[in-house]
């Protein structure tokens, strides 16, 4: 089992540790939960343990389907090895079904089917809340290239098609999701961070329920419940 | 003289009337002064009259550039006839200079001269707070085309040349404007609007003064005096 060398970072739902292999991270998934940039705190039993079976899950799925993440291999309760990446601090959003900030931000209903999938640019820096970028401002901010962005978009549409197959098996619409990719030191772009309902909208197709962190940013209780049920289903179906 | 014919639309500087003809309107310059959507209100003698010569001086010079405007001509003090547009609700803007929202956006320091002038839009509804949109949220609000922002990008781009080049000619560096853009009955884009110190922010070259409505934003006085003087400038190179 990979031993962690020393933590490298510790961000608000996981740890990332160096390991003896200077191209693997071991990632510890926590147990805290958090919204609107960490002022609504809380956190339940195992649920580092269900979002690292859920990801882990979602990663080995997904490289079936051609897409590449940065997963090497589950260790422990709630660990995994992952190649070393260096992170492009953009969060990638694709939207199926408008919910959330830009729902709000648009003046138009939560619950709208849209024409095809929507895919948006945050900018990660805590300290500016994350704001919503352009091509071009993340070009002056020199995050990334032009380039970079033409394979994020695309890598994150395979993604959304790849999971909104995945989900519509275990009775879950996938109303929007946010992934994150790195580099490798030979620059190749992977898939990295997580997936699972802490960055997803999931709803149950039969009962409307929300399946995901709404459930705790919009104080609906039965969070530990859904998060398990998530993983229940995946199991049931691809393991 | 063309005579008003009954209120179309007022907004914080302006108001639009209809007029006999039905493919003009009639634009009255008001003095008022608002900042922050509004949350900040004043006012200055002769506002409206000098925002109106303005407009009216550098829209003739732009179309002597290639780039067609709503003007048809002034009329009385602060009044101005316009082709009819039906305007789209974005507000364009062009940065060269990095200053105001998108420096704060972004944790970067105002002045930063751009490698590229910089093509923003923001969804033009005050009650959103004019947010800042990417092409794929303005498609998906179906308020324009994709090849409508294409010719948007195109003309804004263009403007700024020309409007770089008045500037330089009166030592005021244009750090970024707005612009708003309308259709004719026939189709046509043309600039509407006005381009005037409320919509852009002027620097003096030689002193470094702000020559626009930060003045009033940033409570550094003389507001008058400089908006006055941009038109003094102006009616002295070009008239």
């Amino acid at each position: 089992m990979a031993k962690a060398e020393g933590l490298l970072y510790e961000g608000k739902a996981k740890k990332v540790y160096a390991t003896a292999k200077n191209d693997e991270f071991l990632v510890e998934y926590k147990d805290s939960l958090t919204a609107f940039n960490a002022q609504k705190k809380g956190s339940f039993a195992a649920k580092g343990s269900i979002n690292r079976d859920i990801t882990s899950l979602l990663f080995r799925e997904l490289a079936k389907t051609g897409v590449p993440s940065h997963w090497v291999a589950d260790t422990g309760d709630n660990q995994m090895l992952v190649k070393a990446l260096e992170i492009i601090p953009l969060e990638v959003v694709v939207r199926n079904t408008l919910a959330g900030s830009t729902a709000k931000k648009l003046g138009l209903e939560e619950g709208r089917k849209l024409p095809s999938p929507l895919v948006e640019f945050y900018f990660k820096k805590d300290e500016l809340n994350d704001p919503f970028v352009s091509d071009d401002q993340i070009l002056l901010l020199g995050i990334a290239q032009a380039s970079d962005l033409v394979e994020l978009k695309t890598q994150a549409l395979r993604i959304n098609a790849g999971l909104q197959k995945i989900f519509a098996k275990i009775d879950l619409q996938l109303v929007d999701f946010k992934v994150e990719f790195g580099k490798t030191k030979q620059g190749q772009i992977l898939l990295g961070d997580e997936i699972t309902p802490d960055c997803c909208r999931l709803w149950d197709m039969k009962t409307n329920e929300k399946m995901d962190k709404d459930r705790f940013r919009r104080d609906l209780g039965g969070i530990a419940e859904a998060y398990q049920e998530v993983l229940r289903r995946l199991r049931q179906h691809f393991q």
